[in-house]
């Protein structure tokens, strides 16, 4: 078959199943996730097998280090897939609630209802757990999935699968609300994104260069998630403990992470007093700094920023530092430069932190906080398919909310327009 | 200059003005509003012939008379723009409103707080009043907008944009939050709905052939209103008394709006009994027929419906008819062929209504209620800006809230991620 007609059947399948497991009711999808941890748990076994191909020809294919890393499957990345869907499983049921439910002058009562996409295309790249983790979050909010891993998992992910479908049966729910790709053929992807009749959603997972290129050429929605340039903002009336563990934090608790800061902007009146403690705690981290003109003054040891900088999402230890004149020139920073993702004030002054929340126009704006705090789990979703930094539907941490849509439902009693 | 140039130039002057909209109080967006209305009342002669000049142009283009109508301005109409901008002032403002704010074990109390979509593009036809509503609207919810109105109401909407930025400069709020397009130039539509730097949204309001080149033109996301295929389904256990007042209303209240019922599903236990008594009625209002083969069998004077006709949006008197079986032949007909609009069950009966409203996949779902109340104002909106019948974003009636979006806040007090 050729991968058009194999993915409009995917599609056909996915469409069908949707309508079932968007009147699935919650026993039903729980039942599902704890039938699938079950399997995983019994599979342990035949999933190691599978992934040991994948790894073998990832080593044969000289796949780097890194990436067979996240592609390996052990024994504590099983239980840990296991213990996801049991969380989910736990997690309050999004589908079915209704709110704003008002009478009208009319006599008509007015509410809205919360209801699934439909069916949603993810795609994502090396590790196994995403399949699970991707399935588990559909299942429970009522969508049927069509999933695409990368290539070099596809054994694991086959093994996964196979996994999902017993527990999807067990359940008494269509096998195909979870449909794994069988081919590598990177057609699949352009059908995937393409096919508006079968597909309501996509939301790629992965680097930034895949999520441009299914960005430009993708006909369904995408929920996307691009850079990661997060800000804090040290203001003149910061408390500098504060400050100095905020700005700590936030760039070194972890580099690899969206939600890492990767520039500090400083008010120029507590810049000589803060900036070279926090170089010397960047230094016992072995951060490199780069900063603006000002910066060099306070700071000879730091490496001039150029324009390019404050664009740039490092993902490693380098931080670009800017010292502005007041709370506009930060506030025009970040609106400039920010990726519209997470961005944060320290400051005790009431009337400055208001300002900022309001006027900061990112997905989550933070005050005397640590960005690092950007996430499902700390935000209380409970999971999270990702971090979009789209303005529309869902913005910031996406967990089951996300990947629903909501209704009106209009009861009436023989009501007829006057 | 060219039209790629002046577009941008528009696109930048409406993004820097977004950033003072967002951060607008609503007293201030009030008094714009309130401006624009007086100053359109001190404008009527300017409009009227400024308007004039349209309609003389219309007629030696041999519009036709509908389309004359439409673009017609009359003192009353100008009333009613007047009347409409008061009302909007008159609307909860709802920007800044913070919701489900809580503590997490971190410490963090995380909320959502609304804030506006930024820059919104507005593409319409003929109706120059729409110029005034959709300006409103944008303000109300701190949008900053550019318009493109059809080229055959230019003069009208200059006098109505004139009008528009003496509200804005009244209130101390920035001249190119409403910008309205000069040029008759195609390609300014093209440039509008592609250029993702400056719109952040694009809402076509006109015809199914403007809205479909929009949809497939844009990289800009669209909040579009395709087909109103509406249903109305009497049920075996409907009350008939209902049913045929719901029937009738929602058929012959207006033939040619999105939420007029446009075919009519009824179960075959009840259709001997019910058919007769609509066809009567909707002999007397001229509404032709067109049957399934067992409604034909009730109801000879009707015609032969054609597979064609369940996908129809007539906007004219003409009501398809099809006798089901049961609810599941009726909810398998409504997810095939209506157009996710507004679609209504007549039934007595609770289970099934409650799986009406579950299963169905529309906007609007009904139980006992005309499919003409699927309307912003009905619904408590205030005001409306379309219908959407997507799924992501807004859906069904668009007023205030879906012109906006939500940010995650986050308030600390110096914490940091462990």
């Amino acid at each position: 078959m050729d991968v058009k007609s194999y993915m409009a059947e995917l599609g056909q399948q996915a469409r069908a199943a949707s309508r079932a497991m968007a009147a699935a009711d919650t026993g039903a999808k729980n039942r599902a996730l704890l039938a699938t941890a079950k399997a995983l748990a019994s599979a342990r076994d035949s999933l190691l097998a599978a992934n040991a191909i994948d790894m073998e020809n990832g080593r044969s294919n000289q796949l780097d280090a890194a990436l067979l890393d996240r592609l390996e499957l052990t024994p504590e990345r099983i239980d840990a897939m296991i213990e996801g869907l049991q969380q989910v499983a736990t997690l309050a049921d999004p589908v079915g609630e209704m709110t704003d439910v008002s009478f009208r002058p009319s006599g008509i009562q007015v509410g809205k209802m919360r209801v699934p996409l439909g069916v949603i295309g993810i795609i994502y790249e090396s590790r196994p757990n995403v399949t699970v983790e991707a399935a588990s979050l559909c299942i429970k909010s009522g969508n049927a999935t069509i999933l695409r891993g990368g290539s070099e998992a596809i054994a694991s992910n086959q093994a996964i699968a196979a996994c999902i479908k017993q527990g999807l049966a067990a359940a008494g729910l269509p096998e195909t609300a979870v449909q794994v790709i069988t081919t590598t053929d990177r057609a699949a992807v352009g059908e995937l994104i393409t096919m508006t009749e079968f597909v309501d959603v996509v939301v790629p997972r992965g680097g930034k260069g895949l999520i441009e290129r299914i960005s430009r050429d993708a006909k369904v929605t995408v929920i996307k998630h691009l850079d990661g340039i997060c800000h804090v903002y040290i203001d003149e009336q910061a408390d500098l403990d504060k400050a100095y563990n905020i700005a700590m934090n936030s760039k070194t608790h972890r580099y690899g992470t969206c939600n890492t800061m990767e520039t500090l902007l400083v008010h120029s009146a507590v810049a000589e007093e803060i900036l070279p403690l926090l170089a010397q705690g960047y230094q016992q981290k072995e951060v490199e700094l780069r900063g603006c003109e000002q910066t060099l003054a306070i700071l000879p040891q730091a490496l001039a920023a150029s324009e390019e900088d404050w664009r740039t999402e490092y993902l490693a230890p380098i931080l670009a530092i800017k010292i502005v004149a007041d709370l506009d020139e930060a506030i025009a920073h970040i609106n400039r430069y920010s990726s519209q993702h997470t961005d944060s004030i320290v400051t005790e002054n009431y009337s400055k932190g208001r300002r900022f929340m309001r006027e900061v126009d990112s997905s989550s704006v933070m005050i005397n906080a640590s960005t690092r705090f950007a996430d499902g789990f700390e935000y209380g979703l409970g999971a999270e398919i990702g971090i979009s930094t789209d303005k529309i539907h869902a913005r910031g941490p996406v967990g089951l909310e996300g990947l629903t849509s909501q209704k009106y439902v209009v009861f009436g009693d023989g009501h007829i327009r006057q």
